[in-house]
């Protein structure tokens, strides 16, 4: 028997290498000889760098930058081929980095555009950003990295903003010129596991802002539904209602205005990039997975992703969760014929993360159990 | 497709013809033709007349008799071919009229003494009683019941002792002339669930004593232990150390000296007598299960009972359960297949308790998944 194995990560208790990994072991215990292909996976979200730099040919480097409240952190990046560099937003500008003794009003994405600048200067070859959005503790539009790549954001009195978000609502002349032509011409690629718009009730301060400090919610979308008015007058078109504009605190709408961006679909780019289309033909079982599946997984997340791929060679998927209470038929309509939980029992949230190793390497072992039983009959 | 359901109760939870219900709608809610046969099934404990009863040769009867402090409740039984009485020691005797305003101390058995003689008293064509042991809130030994039945205590001023725990220690004479013949001529059959011995740690009073709300555990213990020499002194047979002894807060030990009654396994005997086996060679797949699955359902608890019977005909069986967080190697080594937990991630007891119905019929759905994935590849 061979199964391919492509779980993403449970956020906060375990990477989808790991995953993979302790899935493997329980299908094994009762059976050395069964075959398994694993892929470490993600959908532009935390694990983004590490799926894509499973394949052989990138290499990770590391720079130091400044995080969101301008502290020095490091970040890494992936150059593949030496003409592409893939990228988390999270690296620079990740919710991890928010504190509760800090204003989560300066949060900004500048060290984002200083590691851009960095990668530039240093890779003089590079081509292509695919860039991962998820997993961001910023909500500043982009304005911080774009003023790190040389945009100036001035006031009335002609004055620069300053970082974060506190400025926005005095924006009153955006100057581009200083954005260098070594920026300009490269390729930006950016992988979102959401659809949010910019602003309003789906936008992004309205979804995610609470989850990164913010407290005066209304007041902030409408400084970043301001920023894109401003945007829209001085390019004369409008994104605002690209789907994917309210990842990672508004980022996209400054990559779409000033750098040309384009948004794609995390989950497929990562599953075309690492190839699983060539494994998915020989395996006779697919299992994959997210640390919590519900309607909204339904929606394009990276278990069914990877089921309705399985579903095109007709494999039988299971996807396994942390959390599967919630699980309704636009998860089973897409190709995913079986959700199993690792909680098999009453256990808390904390008890159940704490828990996570042992309890994939069970469903492992339950997974295989299963297929023996109506394999036998 | 043709499916045989037969569920312990989950204990405060859900009957076993409840669960029986939940499972089916689910495993019915995607394919209206699968074909299910289902069991009420109990062993020894809770839910035993409601398994015995649903033969429809059987009769309920209800009474009024003393509950374990001595108010009047109302008790089931079960009148099966005119010559067989089906109790529960629940019914006058359950834990479920343990109460933290009174005494546990007083507590007593006395009721099902009463609701015995009743029964002679009414159904002269008797002839076999079959008494389920579980779920019992005394630990008296059966004193109380004896009482009831004709047999004195006395102390050394010849004294009858008082009901409950408090005078066992007093007790110097035990007159049993007092029994009637009537009682005598009977057999009776005691349904137990456990293997517990009379006394010591693995005894009645340090494994259940506690949850019937008895605080000096120690001193109880070595009460039922004084008892249970002077009836060895009495009869000069020692049946302390006979598995069973230990449930029921000890009544069995009365059971077999002054009524010559015999331990049965609950489940076992209930299977039998439900004709189970009739149906097992018929269907594709058995599921069975209880409120909690660890190493203790491995020693003879109701679903491993269904599952070596199915085994026997080398029927796949599924096992669900509210806990299985802890399922070990002695319970699929003994038939059970795979044990699927009602619980789909983080979540209480209460809630996984409230929430029983909902989420056994989605098990249920899992169920006909896993079935359909596997046997259409």
């Amino acid at each position: 028997m061979k199964v391919l194995v492509a779980i993403d990560s449970f956020k906060g208790s375990a990477s989808s290498q790991e995953m993979n990994d302790y899935l493997s072991t329980g299908l094994r215990k009762n059976n050395k000889n069964i075959e398994i292909i694993q892929y470490p996976v993600a959908d532009g979200g935390e694990g983004t760098l590490e799926a894509l730099c499973s394949n052989k040919h990138c290499r990770v480097h590391k720079t130091l930058i400044p995080d969101i409240y301008g502290k020095k952190t490091y970040a890494n990046y992936g150059v593949f081929s030496h003409d592409t560099v893939i990228l988390e937003v999270a690296q620079s500008s990740g919710i991890h980095f928010v504190s509760s003794v800090e204003d989560p009003m300066t949060a900004s994405s500048y060290g984002l555009g200083i590691l851009i600048k960095y990668i530039v200067a240093e890779h003089p070859t590079i081509r292509k950003f695919v860039i991962g959005l998820g997993g961001s503790g910023i909500n500043d539009a982009g304005i911080g990295m774009m003023k790190a790549l040389g945009v100036s954001f001035m006031d009335q009195n002609n004055q620069e903003i300053p970082l974060g978000i506190e400025g926005i609502n005095d924006i009153c002349h955006i100057n581009s010129t200083g954005l260098s032509e070594d920026v300009l011409d490269k390729e930006f690629i950016l992988l979102s596991d959401v659809t949010n718009t910019l602003y309003g009730p789906e936008g992004a301060t309205y979804t995610f802002g609470k989850q990164k400090g913010i407290k005066n919610i209304e007041e902030v979308d409408q400084a970043i539904q301001f920023y894109s008015l401003a945007l829209k007058e001085k390019y004369k078109k409008d994104y605002s209602a690209v789907p994917g504009t309210g990842a990672a605190g508004g980022i996209g709408i400054s990559f779409l205005y000033f750098l040309n961006a384009s948004f794609v679909s995390g989950a497929d780019y990562i599953l075309d990039f690492i190839g699983i289309e060539e494994a998915i033909p020989q395996v006779d079982l697919i299992i994959t997975g997210e640390g919590k599946i519900d309607n909204q997984t339904g929606y394009g997340k990276l278990p069914i992703v990877v089921a309705k791929r399985g579903k095109h060679f007709n494999k039988p998927v299971i996807a396994i969760a942390g959390d599967a209470s919630n699980v309704g038929e636009n998860v089973y309509n897409q190709g995913i014929d079986l959700v199993y939980s690792i909680c098999k029992g009453p256990i808390s949230l904390e008890e159940s993360i704490n828990n996570t190793k042992e309890r994939t390497i069970q469903v492992g072992e339950d997974i295989f159990r299963m297929v023996t039983i109506f394999n036998k009959n």
